[in-house]
């Protein structure tokens, strides 16, 4: 095999994530590397956490980025939350409850899964009447927005619902974070994760989480061990924490850092609530268009995610096909449908910095084109 | 707070890492984001497991990089390895040893443990006196160079004596790999771990690891599921292996494996033999350097890195003070020690793209006139 300097292809990223990445983050993380313990560096980290705590709209002191991807982040919130024979509350409506199931299992302990249709939200009703069935669960963990299905749930009322039932929450904001609101203390979230290449717009490979004081305290009152050392809280917030003197835990990834502290300061600058008013009103171009060209949206309106939208794919087209004509043609790259979705829906992701209008008019012009040829 | 755009300091990066990143890898990283199932990107997948084969010395299939930090590496090699239950043999001369049993805890499996003191190489006859007495061990785990003492252990004795007594080995070639010979398949290491940014010289974040057919047997043959959803070998491997169809898995940190792959692609250019024959020199100019200051090492010749060199702090010599005075007179980053070690040594790490005869000399002239003030 011969190996020479690689050069990506300039993409229009617009498919479930990593989102398309703006020059100033790319650049941040081009700067050289310096260490982990290095007084600048510290100093980086403090910043990071205060513009995460703008980001979650939180005071939570507790609140930095895993160094891992969205899926480590979800890992690390159950592994400190879940004990062996516990009981959890597991809403499901598509791949990623579904993963947060299958981590509850390998923690020893049971999930109670409320399942929805794919496409659909968690009905609250549901999850009312699973939590007066079982009293004993004590933690429910949920997605606020489905990245497998473009449906979003109500988790303000799903976080009601649980602590009324003395139910600690889990929340998983990968793909709603700076797309959508996602108010960690007005909401009462108890622990929260997400991703860094969805509405952040960064590249992707780490996953800001927060953790809540009645979450903290639950950690620190376990019985047994956080099963897992990297993700064990406790270990990393002599690191991540806000003491006088840090302790080497894991070297975090640096440069990852960089670009993260670049993208956060992006979102600052345009303001959160900008963000999400750019979010919706290019969601609603796009959804013009789209009827325009006689395609409709898997997910009914009140239920639709305004960053990441699904298209039904209509009979008879060749879903692979329009997906590779796409990127060959036009160096678009959309979304396929995931497990019993895949060939029936696509996946068309406006989220940060990939959220703009001449994305949207490439996109469909593509579109019209392939549908012209196919 | 007020944030602004972070310009890090150019440091002379001589601590244990990470090291100093080749601009190459820093433009590298800045090139634009590309989806983790692009083909493009499938392509570069391809390419760095040849070179990671190509830097292990291996022609192991499943050899990829892991998306998170050395710790991960280690905690993925164990938690598909270790099931509950099973006593494991863990040799301990310092911290990354000693986290190697809690590890095998938290897989609530049993570490025997094998110690040396901090500074010296693990004895072979003791692991084969523990192996003799405890034949229902199947699993060794060992650190091939102790990044807190900058000692090294014969791993290819260790393997030897663990396959005579048919237990699989785990070998921690974090601060070895790209800066000493570590052969895997000439000394049959069953699964080994590294990270990214020690002699490899790319940013911290990616934990290279590899698993020959014995390993991924026992894993295919475990009695319980792996207790980490991310760190599943099993599932994994339907993104990095070699399948005709890749599957989702998690979002890998597409933009920190550009930078790994144009690191390896430095080391390939330079030959690896000649980075080891490199990392060799320059650590006796230091040693010779260091004798002229009338500073010793820590660790007796025979079991020393050539990468990592650690100093006894001389009676009278404030630990901090000289390590401020190099960082701030200088930029130049050096070690402290770690748990038992603190204030009794510093670490040197000339490793990867660090290790070359200006930084030599900058160091020494530092220490120099440090020693003239203080």
């Amino acid at each position: 095999m011969e190996v020479k300097t690689f050069s990506p292809p300039e993409r229009i990223l617009l498919g479930p994530g990593p989102s398309n990445v703006h020059p100033r983050v790319l650049q941040a993380m081009a700067q050289p590397t310096i260490g982990h313990l290095d007084p600048a560096f510290i100093g980086l980290m403090e910043e990071i956490k205060f513009l995460l705590r703008y980001t979650f709209k939180t005071e939570n002191e507790i609140t930095f980025p895993v160094s891992g991807p969205g899926s480590v982040g979800m890992e690390t919130c159950l592994v400190n939350l879940v004990e062996p024979g516990m009981k959890v509350a597991v809403c499901v409506n598509g791949v990623f409850g579904g993963r947060i199931r299958d981590i509850v299992e390998r923690c020893g302990a049971q999930p109670i899964v409320i399942d929805a249709e794919w496409g659909r939200a968690i009905n609250p009703q549901r999850l009312d009447d699973v939590l007066i069935s079982n009293p004993d669960i004590k933690l429910t963990a949920f997605i606020h927005a489905e990245t497998s299905t473009g449906a979003q749930s109500n988790i303000k009322e799903l976080t009601e619902i649980s602590h009324r039932h003395s139910c600690l929450v889990i929340a998983d904001t990968v793909t709603s974070l700076g797309g959508i609101p996602v108010m960690v203390d007005e909401w009462n979230l108890d622990a929260v994760y997400s991703g860094s290449q969805k509405c952040l717009s960064c590249p992707p490979g780490l996953s800001p989480v927060t953790f809540n004081e009645r979450a903290l305290h639950a950690i620190k009152n376990r019985k047994t061990k956080v099963q897992s050392w990297f993700m064990d809280i406790n270990l990393i917030t002599s690191y991540w924490g806000s003491g006088s003197r840090r302790s080497y835990h894991h070297t975090a990834p640096i440069n990852a850092l960089y670009g993260l502290y670049e993208a956060l300061l992006l979102l600052k600058e345009e303001g959160l609530e900008n963000s999400w008013e750019r979010h919706k009103k290019n969601s609603e171009k796009l959804i013009d268009g789209l009827k325009n060209l006689g395609l409709s949206t898997f997910v009914k309106e009140e239920e639709r995610l305004p960053e990441l939208i699904t298209i039904k794919i209509p009979d008879g087209v060749d879903d692979l096909k329009v997906r590779n004509y796409l990127l060959d043609k036009h160096n678009i790259e959309i979304g396929a449908g995931l497990g019993s979705l895949a060939g029936k829906i696509w996946r068309i992701g406006l989220m940060g910095y990939s959220s703009n209008e001449e994305n949207i008019s490439r996109y469909l012009n593509g579109m019209k084109e392939a549908f012209k040829i196919m």
